[in-house]
């Protein structure tokens, strides 16, 4: 099963938490075993998985892949985005969480994050179910 | 289903557009839903998505990755090629792209690259097709 | 299927090779072909592959990591852990390893490792067994 929602950022960087949706996917999809594949088709954004308590962490977060890839750094790119690039790159568009017992089988203090890197905009993310066969 | 293919890489740091490739195998295996999982098995390459239009955003990305790991840093291993062990953490060796409605479910403006950090060599990639069951 | 182990680390990085307990879980369950999902459950911690040969190798990963999130960098976050949340969303914390002909497909040098970043501490590594169908 293949789901795609549309989300809009507010920022340039942003995280969205995305566990409620996909754990709301896997309960109505009645899913026991397998695991979840969530994927951005984009290449200024990403996907991660971090701390859902404390949103210093996410500052902090923010702050840190800022140092790693600066927005201005002499690129050649001329779209003034080259760091939601690496940014994307360093982070990941892919993510597989499994699922076990029926529900997200995610640690105490994970939640499932969509990274904009390059917002305000409008963006995809889809997932997909994937049961363990058998 | 598993392909492993071949490829002779040119320089130092490169990234080889797979895209095409990959998007044959999910047509000839006339796969309808499920993920492709990409794996380089090697420690000093990795594979990403990033953008398939300008070559400038490879560009940058290729210096920032530079930057994160720089080609002499004092390191003690041994090979020259510590910098390229790094990227390859920081980029990975194992993608999961997704299929739908029989072709790959990939963004408008991304490409699968194989990135090799350490050439010119012979590298390998294999793919496994993983149709959903069912 | 779904394992679960315990890890105990002894420093604050440190990285621990998983390599031959994820194959003798594949070759005890006699799966042949598939994907196995290694997952940590934690925030301040990652799973990565890299080499199984030169220590020094880990050593010079440990440094870089240090340098791209340092211990101290005026974090917000109280714990005082931030920079191990910023290498848990750098490396990962979901990886997917390929099983093919009853085997782990890994490369030579390729090793499976949990990587603490905020160590030591009881950890724990989840794998589920997901064979292709049919």
């Amino acid at each position: 099963m293949r789901l795609e929602w549309e989300l809009r950022t507010g920022t340039r960087t942003e995280f969205v938490d995305l566990t409620d949706r996909v754990r709301a996917a896997v309960e109505s999809a009645r899913m026991r075993e397998g695991s979840v594949l969530l994927f951005v088709p984009h290449t200024t954004a990403g996907l991660t998985l971090n701390e859902n308590a404390d949103p210093d962490v996410l500052f902090d977060l923010t702050r840190a892949l800022e140092r790693l890839a600066p927005l201005q750094a002499g690129y050649r790119h001329g779209e003034g985005n080259s760091d939601a690039h690496v940014k994307s790159s360093l982070v990941g568009c892919s993510l597989t969480v499994p699922v076990s017992g029926g529900r997200l089988d995610l640690g105490t203090w994970q939640a499932i994050y969509f990274c904009e890197f390059d917002g305000p905009r409008t963006r995809k993310v889809r997932i997909y179910l994937h049961p363990a066969p058998g």
